[in-house]
């Protein structure tokens, strides 16, 4: 449907512009003052209008855990996380539906899902976050998860010996489905993409991260995987390749120009310099980088080495929520406790940047999202000024990016469809979906995880800390 | 009124508790399954019962900068603060309005102002604060923030001699108008108290904290103050005192069991065990820490050396939002990365007693305030766990702590009389409030701060960063 937003403020090279902006066949048509009225018109007055942020790295059915995990590391987290995922593709549905509107609801329009499989219905899941995200209208990136090595593999061994566990499902069968998934699901033009997205590292083998990269150049796909997020992570790959996890997946052909690498955590001056020159991006999850104690990622040495970084919530059970607005707030401000020099710190303009045409430029989508300008295709978010958490006025984006705005998204446009409109989600029933989430949960009190118990020892052991 | 919540979950030694609550005469009656009901009847039924916490920290007035000063640490922020500062009684009023509003739609039932002064208008700028809380109800604690030292003094002077600045008003000034305030203001029987509050030792003498504790003991008022917030007050306390600040205010008595003292970032071993033997409080203000690059205060050293740790927002032009949960969640979430062993980082359950227990032992109100215990006042907050904000269900406190709580506070009791309702404040009018926030200010685009420019060359000399 065309649109016409009317007297809305858009940031300036400096300070703002008042401006409409004509909205035609889900692209932007035109941006200036007193433009003639397409279509419907919206009234943007006291009103700021921002390209859509990427909620560029989650797990969406973690959202079934979210608030329940003790405060553990990454290694012990994710052996709790597993024993207890969902294995419903019914509970897929309904966690991509919960995640898609607490992104949308913080400014996001496009989620990158680097989406957990359920053992044995692999295309199952696929298929019941596809269906949420295109009855929401979210622009979706689902990236199946995929490893072909045991959890266990993924502990650094400390120079023991240990058996070698075989993971349920061969490197075959796994890329496998993954080329079912393209044949079935990956519609970009329809705005739903299937990413190539191998856990990381430390859970995969050569010849899965192979596969992926000549599926990715047959099918042009976006890459995507978790690298360095912990200090234990880099301590396996030293163990694993003898040198740098980022130097291996250089060798191996990986990093590209439309590779996404969530959390960053752990990498060295030489490993940055890899990412700048292969043009990866990095997706920073400051919320579960604290929540988990994996680190402080060193993104002001990314941004002076010209690596593009942009911003992701990380899955619910590791944050342990979907705002991306919470999670652009921290990981701006995170960082100037590492630098003295101000100078260097983040703006919150340059956050927007990052969060927008950052997040764009990681999918390979730089020329389509990311921005204001005529000819990108309508993802837009509307910001109310008058909400009392942007109050008094100042400057916009600083009340935005620094605040912690609450009923401040008045609308969402994906492809120049209207899905928030009036601070509510339009596409779907929300107090339906609430209930459902209600129905099929409850309030845990205790539950103990046989795998972190199975762990721990050794966890405790490798990273040098007081045996218990 | 008094009233009887029912069926309400509250937390128990393990797990939760299905309950009745209730209410008689402002303070807690009862605590039991199946109560008589006496009074009105409170639906409590997939809601969560928690004593309100405290916003330990925080200057109201600053909200009328909030989003607007750049990157910079708090020596040159505080010269842009300084040079904007609201001058009007008037606005003293809405700013306080602003932040009670947002301080009790994010869990907080107390706040303690350190209220920045009007140069000639004092006791009216109390006077507007104190009309502003009194109307919306919120408990308040104001402590005027006092100094008897120019703004430059707070610098490090790195060895050279400087002129010495006469502040504007004399110590002997200062205190009359303290006596003035509590003899016109403090009415804690009544909910408002007021503290004594010289803003730090970077910017107060002796005489003046000799001042503040004599009223202090007179009138049995709490004791609050910024301590230690950047690595130059270190610097500058070595300079002034020639040993560390936290000696020179034991050494001065201002250390005990009531007083609080804001940030303490910059704190050694011998400082944390005079803190804890003078039973003194931490407030931690962990989002201006990050956001003015001061560091990472050692909260996890603070817990296991037996120091009371609470939060608070701190003022919103350096954080910039009054959201206590936020601040409650990076509170407890930032310290993971600073301690390799996880059995020390905090639980969603320790941050509950610290932000609520913790604040109300810091204002000596720990018999009165701060649990859910029979007898205490009844300063209680309602937590609607059906918000798609808190849903699944998993564990209601991790939910609370670790998500982004959304449209979850259904109700909030000050002194047992009902301030918000249905997620609304009934107490004032609040899209009036708006009205006026929107209509007192306007978008800035660009300022400049002449102190900023007097200061920054010698603040980067002190600090060791490069000319620029």
């Amino acid at each position: 449907m065309n649109f016409t937003l009317q007297q809305v403020l858009i940031p300036a090279t400096q300070g703002y512009d008042t401006v409409d902006v004509q909205i035609v066949d889900g692209r932007i048509a035109a941006i200036a003052a007193h433009l003639e009225v397409i279509g419907t018109t919206v009234d943007g007055r006291n009103k700021l209008l921002l390209p859509g942020f990427i909620n560029a790295h989650t797990h969406s059915s973690e959202m079934w855990q979210r608030g329940l995990i003790p405060p553990v590391p990454l290694e012990l987290w994710i052996a709790e996380l597993y024993d207890f995922t969902p294995l419903h593709p019914e509970q897929i549905y309904l966690s991509a539906l919960g995640t898609a509107v607490e992104t949308l609801l913080s400014g996001g329009t496009t989620v990158v899902d680097h989406l957990v499989l359920i053992p044995g219905q692999e295309i199952a899941t696929i298929a019941a976050a596809v269906k949420a995200y295109r009855e929401i209208g979210i622009r979706a990136f689902i990236a199946p998860l995929i490893q072909d090595q045991e959890l266990d593999t993924g502990l650094p061994t400390g120079g023991r010996s240990k058996e070698t566990s075989v993971y349920h499902r061969s490197t075959d069968a796994t890329l496998a489905i993954l080329q079912q998934a393209i044949d079935q699901f990956h519609h970009p033009e329809q705005g739903i993409a299937i990413m190539v997205a191998p856990t990381g590292p430390q859970l995969c083998s050569d010849a899965l991260f192979t596969g992926c990269i000549e599926l990715s150049d047959r099918y042009h796909l976006g890459r995507h995987l978790h690298l360095l997020e912990t200090q234990a992570q880099k301590l396996l790959a030293q163990e694993k390749y003898g040198y740098s996890a980022v130097e291996h997946l250089k060798h191996l052909g990986f990093l590209n120009h439309r590779t996404s690498l969530a959390h960053c955590v752990w990498l060295d001056e030489a490993d940055i310099e890899i990412l700048a020159a292969t043009q990866a991006t990095v997706v920073h999850n400051p919320l579960s980088n604290l929540r988990l104690g994996s680190g402080i990622a060193p993104i002001l040495k990314y941004q002076q080495a010209g690596v593009n970084v942009t911003f992701g919530c990380d899955g619910a059970a590791s944050n342990d929520s979907q705002d991306l607005l919470e999670a652009i707030k921290i990981g701006s401000i995170l960082h100037n406790v590492t630098d003295l020099d101000y100078r260097h710190w983040l703006t919150p303009r340059q956050a927007v940047e990052m969060a927008s045409l950052g997040g764009a430029t990681g999918l390979g989508m730089a020329n389509e999202l990311g921005s204001l300008a005529v000819g990108k295709q309508a993802d837009l978010v509307l910001y109310d000024l008058t909400s009392l958490s942007l109050l008094p006025r100042t400057d916009p984006i600083g009340l935005l990016i620094w605040g912690r705005p609450t009923a401040a998204i008045e609308s969402v446009w994906v492809r120049g469809e209207q899905i928030v409109a009036q601070h509510q989600v339009t596409t779907i029933d929300v107090p339906a979906l609430r209930h459902q989430l209600f129905s099929q949960s409850q309030w845990h009190t205790e539950r103990q995880s046989p795998t972190v118990k199975q762990f721990e020892a050794h966890y405790r052991s490798v990273m040098g800390l007081p045996a218990l």
